[in-house]
């Protein structure tokens, strides 16, 4: 078999969100189809990706260096022993000629194609994607749904605290048991109030977390994680910069409950500087690299390895996403869960259009692949990219 | 004043080296020129800039974001009191709707442009960059000449001992006395004999540094090191990833001369996390960030002045580049020194046509700007771009 072709479209969000620190109104992705001379039902097999959300497209990237040296290597560089789709080998071809460091400039180009060929192969093989990385990567343990909670709380002009507790209301009914909401966009004692009235809502802080996506400075973030330690939160994520270990090992020097970083980590050195020098604790904190942006699945199966060696359990892993793809890799992998997006980030927010939640868990599907084809919206984008 | 345009466009750089990672064949880089409605001579002044060496073009995020932004952005928020243009208001509506975290994707390309505005604010006043640097990061002190050491011993085939002590030579009598040397490439006891070998040519131990380009893993660096302690080099640069602080900490431990590192470092918390857990010794150890690659020289700026904080001298920094914005950028902010590539990366390699090294110094030119118009080859590309 070969790869004939991998074609990149740049798709707008048209999203209106916005957060503590940036919105959204700009944003773009990438969605990927790697399209292989594998047929079925007269059709062939394409594996599809696109880029998770709150980075930018980077299909110049992929047509200039990524897809031109996969599409130039010679078989043996890109096939397994059995001449399927080798995701690892073709992740050492994408890396040909890429100096050290400076990663987030092309793992999210790598990762998107790295997990469009995940989707293929599984395809090739005939079952769900969540199944094979649980043959490949976790001793075959294959689970039927993954906890899922929803990433929501978003701020939007003129929301009231009634609009939250409805929205939050909304995830209840439709069958999830945790949520997350946004702090940092107001001033403390308003988001320590908007933090009240969701908990009248969930009931636990437990089934609460809080995200302030970078926002704060070191005296906000002690600040916020004073105000916000008594309510024995799910978790605190993103208090400050990504990057800012010292501050994160200050923070987890005194703040009990969890707390939840690395959407905003792109690769491994970079997360093992994290758990060497953030001050995370390994049976606690919550670690979130989102696969496709930080060079895909066999890399995210290496940081899985490389955060157990440092004592830490598949239990405290959330792939960043909330999206199908990070549903399969927390089902096949293992992991803690998965992050939900329900009726945001137009066409790229949600799962399959038949997805149920039941207490909080959701559903696995038996589709081939990541199950792209039965998300309509989404895969009408992905199917006229591939030309089926 | 305005800003009436911003171009860019990639050039192959044409370059068969290759260090001991990775080789330069499909290597990249984007001319930058920024087109202001200021006249002198007839002609608009225009501010140019390239993205250094060892990053590939990145023309892409700035038409789809960076340059967009600028274009449509008010006056208020890209003018300092004076009319003129300001690179930090500049910067920050560059930044807008950027996500914390992922420097890489967008600092080089960020850069590139942020050192063009400067380029074209030092022409407006008319003056060279050195002199709008020093008045503004040194307090005025403004030098008449650089240090500068040549970034030589590349690896190609057939190479012998004999070429590379010609090639050395060839550096000491056009006015250097410092050289750097590829090592890595080779196996150690090989390595090690053109160290010697270059060692006989240059004399003494702190005329020579030797560059791994992040070759290696643990056990080769700590090989590396015990073997190259004893030659008390100037100094040992990027034994192993960038990101890996923990193993330069190790090394760091043991190895008495300098090391060096952080030409693949892209944002100020990377640096700040360098001198704080890599163990990094402020009197002695080596710092070398790329500013055009790393949001430009507004925030190299403010990266000295962390390292200050940190206790770190100006004279432990030189900034990666080889190239005029370095030499620039090192004369006007009093660091130790600029790299030189005298020959090599093509028409993006060396310095104006009469540039001058005596006993170690390169002297400055008075040219207003960067001063890329006495690069005739280099100025060709720029001056194509702008249309002049």
């Amino acid at each position: 078999m070969r790869i004939v072709d991998i074609r990149e479209t740049a798709i707008p969000l048209k999203s209106q969100l916005a957060n503590s620190s940036f919105d959204f109104s700009e944003m773009t992705t990438s969605v990927v189809a790697v399209i292989t001379d594998v047929m079925r039902d007269g059709k062939p097999v394409c594996g599809f990706a696109f880029n998770s959300t709150g980075r930018y497209a980077c299909g110049a990237q992929m047509r200039a260096r990524f897809i031109p040296r996969i599409l130039a290597a010679a078989p043996d560089n890109l096939l397994d022993g059995a001449g399927n789709l080798d995701p690892d080998k073709i992740l050492g071809v994408m890396m040909r000629r890429e100096k050290a460091g400076g990663h987030s400039e092309r793992s999210v180009g790598i990762g998107t194609i790295e997990v469009a060929v995940w989707d293929a192969l599984a395809k090739i093989l005939d079952k769900p994607l969540h199944r094979l990385l649980a043959e490949r990567f976790n001793g075959g343990k294959v689970p039927e749904k993954v906890f899922c909670y929803v990433g929501g709380g978003w701020y939007f002009p003129g929301q009231t605290i009634k609009d939250l507790q409805d929205e939050m209301r909304r995830h209840l009914d439709a069958g999830y048991t945790m949520v997350k909401m946004k702090v940092g966009g107001l001033p403390l004692a308003q988001d320590i109030k908007r933090v009240e009235a969701v908990l009248q809502v969930v009931g636990k802080g437990e089934r609460l977390a809080v995200d302030a996506n970078c926002k704060f400075e070191r005296d906000d973030a002690l600040a916020y994680a004073k105000a916000l330690a008594p309510f024995k939160l799910r978790w605190f994520e993103e208090p400050s910069d990504p990057l800012d270990y010292a501050l994160m090992a200050e923070l987890a020097g005194f703040y009990e409950p969890a707390l939840a970083t690395g959407e905003n980590l792109f690769s491994i050195p970079d997360v093992e500087n994290l758990v060497r020098f953030g001050g995370l604790r390994a049976g606690r904190d919550i670690i979130q690299i989102d696969p496709p942006q930080a060079y895909g699945i066999a890399t995210y199966a290496r940081t899985v390895a490389m955060l157990e060696r440092h004592g830490w359990s598949r239990r405290q892993l959330f792939p960043h996403g909330g999206n199908q793809m990070s549903l399969a890799i927390a089902a096949g992998l293992g992991l803690g869960g998965a992050e939900s997006y329900p009726g945001v980030f137009g066409d790229f927010g949600g799962f399959a259009d038949d997805a149920r939640v039941t207490d909080g868990y959701m559903a696995l599907s038996e589709r081939p692949g990541i199950g792209f084809e039965g998300h309509s919206r989404l895969y009408r984008i992905m199917r006229d990219l591939a030309g089926l």
